[in-house]
């Protein structure tokens, strides 16, 4: 594999994967109260466009990296709606 | 301009800006316990990746986006240790 291949691939990863360790704080502390609302619905939104230009584009990688990021970050949005406080 | 780089460059822009609410959140509360520290640590070093692998292939807008969210992931970071209770 070329080193290019190996650091894309490893971006990838790392970028895709970083909402899981903010959805696991969220979830157990049930407190999302210094989380910006607004950062996930920009990111999720952003992600998702990535999905359809991957979509349109025909880009696997593309595709398979935003549509797993589009649910991470969807689903934080969803928790920081249910814990937020009336 | 055709519809796919259209949505390209509005992905682009959304992922890139997302941390800029939760940095001036953070800057304004000066409250961070809720946000996950592992979360902006394992994203900056994704798109720093991300960076290097824009730099490897000579690939501008990767550069320039993931450079911009290099320094506003790094700075929401540092804002995380900074008010981090002792």
């Amino acid at each position: 594999m070329r080193m290019e291949e190996l650091i894309g691939i490893l971006a990838g990863i790392f970028t895709t994967i970083a909402a899981v360790p903010q959805i696991y704080r969220a979830w157990k502390t049930k407190k999302i109260e210094d989380v910006s609302p607004k950062m996930f619905l920009i990111l999720t939104i952003g992600v998702l466009l990535w999905t359809v230009y991957g979509i349109m584009k025909k880009d696997v990688p593309i595709i398979l990296t935003n549509g797993i990021s589009t649910l991470l970050n969807s689903t934080m949005l969803f928790l920081i709606l249910k814990f937020r406080k009336k």
